[in-house]
């Protein structure tokens, strides 16, 4: 329907870059497209696809939560891990401890989804459970998994081919750091082979780090007010102040808008452990 | 009267540019003049006129809600449904689901009208409701639709013609995402022909995008601390990151002086099942 | 016995300019002065006169005010009525109701007064008002009038000439809108006949909208963290819209620090009419 | 001990700038050294002696101060006069009525001290009365005194005579205005001799002010954010708003970061004035 | 593993630089690697140690704090006691009294530790003490130490001398600054020589104050919202002043995205000093 109403289009300046722009951006938009019905989540799955809905939600205990009586604080874990259970087929859910390294949070949940409607639905129902009632919401951030964009086989075939060689090794990371990212019109307004040119000079020092730091990137560009979710897990966190100072000298930088405003730093745990320390 | 007044002017290097924009500039606001009486709203008539006043409030429940007997909060779906009905001559009402996916607001409220006392009156009756009761304003937005002003037949045939050959296809949107703007101070003091040619640069992206995608635009300059309110509906949010975050790489985009902050994410609801979805 | 010292001073590169920059700014500092005793307030009177003080205070009902029972909530009109007939020799008192069109107040009083003391004491007092007790103070802006600085007779004399050639017409205005203004460094620091010309064309797009949107302008330097409060009102949003969007594309606009944030709208109505509005 | 080491410094690029930039700053780190025992303050010379350190703290009172009893109110004034007189020895204290005027605060303090520990003691201590316990603190700024830097009879000795020429005449200033200041990178490292033309270009418009206005100066580089705290007293307003336009005329505003934000304009009262006006 | 994988990298115009930078950055990461096992905490080690955690916490007493019964208030310092004694193998823990010169915090809590999943348990279980459930943070900071960066013996070995020269004399310091620090991206852009040259020129001024002020600092890049945490000591706080004052006027302060805000000013205490203060 669309592409008869092109052809009437008269030539002009700008007609033939329509007819371009339609056609490129219409294909991947049908192409990544995921079907939503009968998914089972499965972690190895979820975590590596492209087309996933990550929304990771900061949470801060109101006063009220320590009056809460002990053993309801306590068996706040059994009704989160009954939730968790409910939404299986729908959600996989990630807790992170915060309270005592940062200022507004106590703790966060990263809930990943093929339908971010489902998403919604399991933390409007997390916001009913007793923790989630003493909990007020400091920092929500929605973003969705993508295929790589810069640093592809085909664009950038070395640095594909190093990040490809190297992959976390050693024990289970114990921390996790979540920076969000926006960069500015100057940046956005590069050409895509300017914007390449600075991600492979951005990717070069990250490559020491594969090893002892895990990397996960979500897309919130109009789904939220930054860029991307950068997330990281480590056991390593001098190795990471290294290589976010290396980031920090890569002329990318120039580009940031905002980059961290939180850096929020919590401690891997599983949902249990995290409601038993703050009920401690 | 003021005519009179403009003959007696002495010519200066200001009185003929004086005259003229007065001319010009007077005769519009008559002409666009919305008589306001005995007006009934009808839903597709006043989401496609110019002149109709836009509000859209953002609610965050208090804690104090989660006390109200869950009876009372389920019959606040009638009491807003009572309070659209008694107003359905004045205002029009759109609600939408936040919880879950923005930290400021747990749902918002689109209203239109064509006397914005009317769309205050609606408001300010709705504070006083159950949930109105129970939820502070975390943003408010004024806005008014005004024909277009770029991308018309006459100053932009072609590509008026492809925004008017693709409409909105297939199921009913679920998502709605509301992000205002502000436009920086070297926006409005380029020439119009400067400016033109940007909105050019900036809907050829946008046509891939008009049959999964609607688009509407509030003006707000002077009546709000923006200058547009865009208001988006889709089916499909992946389309949608690609869509902003294509706009993002017009050169336009370098006169944002904001862009979001917040863009709000939302479900698309009827008001019962927004109150229900609160209330469970 | 200024004079005298300055007599004293040694001839140096700054001493000419020091005693022409003295002569030049205690003349009117005199000139001005206005004698505060025995001083009815005259509407007409205050509201044109430079050297008056105007005080706008924007207050936000806390959710107290819902359980002050209704008699009392109403009662409170009555109340603030009889303040405002005890303080009629020292302050003027409008108000208006943001209620449903703002994020952060609720209503807002705008007091003009001869000495600025006069107008403290009303607004402490109405602080202990039933009404004044409920509510929070969300902004306050002091300014005061001054006689035109840019568009006079001696230096604008065509545009001065269509300032005064026009007024406002037509039915009483139900809507006010209050922008304070910020000016940038860059702009004070422009010689005044650089600023001078600015004006200028800051001045021609306000010219056709005489006859339908008032203005009043309150200077803040010094006394407040803004530079000017500027206030309008008008029966015609649509026009006004289209005057802001005009004056945004003067180069003058790119020497706004701030300008708005916030921008309040809100509807001219009675005391009582505002609070009866507030508690209904 | 420390000139030893630096003997033993080679000769270096930096070598001699150290040796000369050591000398020189620590001679008057010695020399403005204050003797601390035994001290009784006195107004007069502790309001204008160096090395005297100014602590100005704003209050609002928070809802609970309405529900104190009437004479517990009225008694908080005996109560703070107790604890004035009991640190007499200490501090020098005074009171602000900003009800009124401000939106953040309803009063504030000022302490002089020669002894930071001292002044802190104190306004702890004030934390703990009738009237701090029930006032939240909303802005605390720190500075201390220093000579002249810049217009002294050595560098600037016209200036420096037209200053200390004229003095405050007339009525006891009924207002005091709190301006802090922040000066940017560029300002500070620009030369001495370049900072100090500006200064001087500063000071030649304040010099019409100095018979109707009075001014003091804190300087809180590292003590605080900001550079400065510019205090001012006067009983006409009006000159005040012309002072402090001239100011912004002068390049030096080029290198404010924070000139204000918050002003604070407030009556000049004695603590049981402000009290009385606040219990009313 | 990975060294086997960059075998096989294709040369380009990154590979060799990828290969420099990997061999360059992994080994310092595995040198400085702190065996966490078994330490027993020693002040005057972990004060002076690389690859130690730093996290500073500041506190805000709620109004409840007032109303804990005095004993139990009191109390609290036992209590407070208790747990750095059962941690004491694990953190170091130091306090800070801020009330009465700060507006955002009443103390403040400043932690060392090797492991900082320690400090993080510390902090956690400190808010579930009397005085940590009556409080509220209002700000934290973590970094780590590391090795002298600029001014090593080898790369600026004149300052490495002088700073190595002086040390703290005199008494005790009474009072602790801590100022977060975030720096531009054209500081982290410039080549490492050129901060070299520019953190020179930083630390010439400093040495005139190497025997009256203490200082101290931690990396938080990637770890928190800012690059640095300055810790500083003194008991001249007049001589404060001046260093951060000639700290300003080096070119280096132009690269200063955040210094201090906020800056915060303390006296160094005892726990059952600051917590007795805070009682009384």
């Amino acid at each position: 329907m669309r592409r008869l109403s092109i052809r009437n289009l008269h030539v002009s300046l700008v007609a033939g870059t329509i007819a371009a722009i339609m056609a490129m951006q219409t294909a991947p938009v049908v192409a990544q497209q995921v079907t939503m019905d009968a998914v089972t989540i499965e972690r190895s799955m979820i975590l590596t696809q492209p087309g996933v809905f990550g929304v990771v939600t900061m949470f801060k205990l109101k006063p009220e939560w320590d009056k809460v009586p002990s053993y309801e604080r306590m068996g706040s874990a059994a009704e989160v891990a009954n939730l968790i259970e409910k939404h299986k087929d729908a959600v996989l859910v990630d807790f992170y401890l915060t309270r005592g390294l940062k200022t507004n949070s106590d703790f966060f949940v990263r809930i990943h989804a093929y339908d971010l409607a489902k998403a919604q639905t399991f933390m409007r129902e997390f916001r009913s459970t007793t923790i989630g009632k003493n909990a007020v919401v400091s920092d929500t951030l929605v973003g969705v998994t993508k295929p790589l964009n810069y640093i592809t086989k085909e664009k950038s075939p070395n640095l594909n081919a190093s990040i490809n060689a190297a992959s976390y090794i050693g024990d289970a990371p114990r921390f996790a750091i979540v920076i969000p990212v926006k960069k500015s019109a100057a940046w956005w307004t590069l050409s895509f082979e300017q914007r390449l040119k600075e991600m492979e000079a951005h990717t070069v020092p990250t490559l020491a780090y594969l090893t002892n730091i895990k990397r996960k990137l979500y897309h919130s560009t109009g789904l939220d007010d930054v860029d991307f979710i950068t997330y990281f897990e480590t056991n390593d966190l001098l190795a990471f102040n290294k290589l976010l100072t290396s980031l920090a000298t890569i002329p990318e930088n120039n580009y940031h808008v905002r980059w961290g405003n939180p850096t929020t730093l919590g401690s891997i745990l599983s949902p249990e452990d995290v409601i038993k320390a703050l009920t401690e």
